[in-house]
């Protein structure tokens, strides 16, 4: 059976192998892709965001119990939890918060768990983690969890990549913490303040709403914010005491409908798609520009560079200047 | 008299003004740029990174006053700050930190502090943080200190960018700050443990250590860690109350020493102009590509994207299938 089949069919250890391929985007991983492709587009896809210490990798895994608990009668949701964890760029990372959630969630057929490092690689982690989440899709997981650490770019791409953001902060975590939080929010559907037992979190809730209000103008306008009609709510958990996770569910599961009934869920969808797609055309053109210099040629420019010879723009002008607008595409 | 000159001499409001023309990558600042260049390379670059909560602004400031003040019978050294502000990619950012700074920074023509907001554009920041740095470089900054707020993707951005990458880490910021630390450990140079007034820094400090001892033996083979021979100093600092300072001073001018001795100035010289090339080269090959697609065609691939007809793959393949090897460069 081929990789696809066998993840469409449900085997665990396919679909753990396939996620590796696609991750080393092999040849195998591609064609797979192209494959599931038409069976993605289904699973809800959430991203969890924030500083850390603030406990996100907690609010993630009772988040999926809770999911997987409140079936009610209909099937069970299939929870997967992408962890990226930008942790370790040169030697791959991402261990401890396994075993941690391991305890938990082992064992659980209807949980998948996969962790992910940054290469370092512009791009690298774009691409990748776009095509770890379709696997998953494909695959028949519901609600895909997607988890961040870090502040900046990669807040962003999760809101790219991401049909809900929740934004996890937590009381005291330190003096230059609220210049942060005024760009997470822009990107916030769902605001939660974790550890919410700890001092300050009257605090932290104040500055958070007063950064909404303020945040909220500029925010219809740009098109990646949140959605318009949709006023991210601020909610308090303790996630190592499972405490308020119910509205947190609830607020995910509202950001759907809302979605979905304001035409903005095909947006999003058409937005990430584009997104991933020029990652790929940026990783592909910059390859086969590299392909077509040989290695003597391209260290002589480089001490040219060192040298002050030439500047940056003159050797791009110099290797970039046979490459017209007419040569790039048959349009 | 042209930017590129007023700059070279001396005149702030026309560096100021340039460097608004390079951020914005306009022809007037790419062309400035060209003429700057022969004067770049002299400058120490050093990127300070660390989590959010851990006082990296308080000490970089200090740094800066004491850079100033340890001038002894020599000029004084001149000092640019970037800080490089994640916390806003949409709407820009960066205002709470300069308010902080003026206090005790302003007035000293020594000195110049120049922020940053994440453009939210893949590669943006990273292409206009190198022209900066470019550009103060020529304007005579003999240590242009890079601060970045984050874990990921910008401490590996820095660290291709500076010749010493400080990290610093604060004791107590949460129970994930341990996954975070073995990934920044390895492109350390120097180690602060600053707040270090504070609970639990003994614990801090043993962490490190004994994470510093696990990521010596892969670094020395990626060319991209720290300098061989080098061995991270773990500093403790209180920069709220200017404590500790000099020893990170000291460490600084001597990993300097240490870089020039071993031949290592000149290699990452060259790997920050390559990697500078390299996000240009993505940046232009993307444009032409881009510019070649009519908004209809586009618009038409999309959809068949979002209705899964075509694979991303499969939209990559079109869009890029008259891009030929040859037909990419002269080589």
């Amino acid at each position: 059976m081929r990789p696809a089949q066998a993840v469409l069919a449900g085997e665990r250890l396919a679909l753990a192998r396939l996620l590796t391929q696609v991750e080393n985007d092999t040849p195998e991983g591609r064609a797979a892709l192209d494959e599931l492709f038409p069976h993605t587009g289904r699973a809800h896809l959430v991203g969890i965001t924030g500083s850390p210490g603030t406990g996100k990798s907690s609010l993630v895994n009772q988040l999926a119990l809770l999911f997987r608990r409140t079936a009610g009668e209909t099937p069970a949701l299939k929870v997967a939890i992408v962890a990226i964890d930008p942790s370790s760029p040169f030697s791959g990372g991402a261990l401890l918060g396994d075993r941690v959630r391991m305890r938990d969630l082992s064992g659980d057929p209807g949980v998948f768990i996969r962790s992910m490092a940054s290469r370092g690689a512009l791009g690298g982690l774009a691409r990748s983690t776009a095509a770890v989440v379709q696997v998953l899709d494909a695959a028949g997981f519901n609600i895909i969890l997607i988890e961040t650490v870090g502040a900046g770019q990669s807040e962003v791409d999760i809101a790219r990549l991401a049909h809900t953001t929740i934004v996890v902060e937590a009381p005291g975590l330190g003096d230059d913490i609220q210049a942060i939080k005024a760009g997470i929010l822009e990107i916030a559907d769902i605001l939660v303040v974790n550890k919410a037992d700890r001092p300050g979190v009257e605090n932290t809730e104040r500055a958070l709403r007063s950064m909404l209000e303020l945040a909220n103008p500029g925010r219809a306008s740009t098109g990646e914010g949140p959605a318009e009609g949709w006023t991210p709510p601020l909610l308090r958990t303790i996630a190592s005491a499972g405490e308020g996770i119910e509205a947190v569910a609830a607020a995910v599961q509202a950001h759907e409908q809302h979605l979905k009934a304001a035409g903005r869920w095909r947006e999003r969808d058409i937005a990430r798609l584009q997104n991933e797609l020029e990652v790929l055309v940026r990783e592909t053109l910059f390859a086969r520009w590299k392909n077509t210099l040989s290695e003597e040629h391209y260290a002589s420019l480089l001490a040219n560079l060192h040298e002050r010879k030439l500047s940056p723009y003159q050797v791009l002008e110099e290797v970039t200047k046979s490459i017209g607008n007419k040569s790039m595409s048959e349009e």
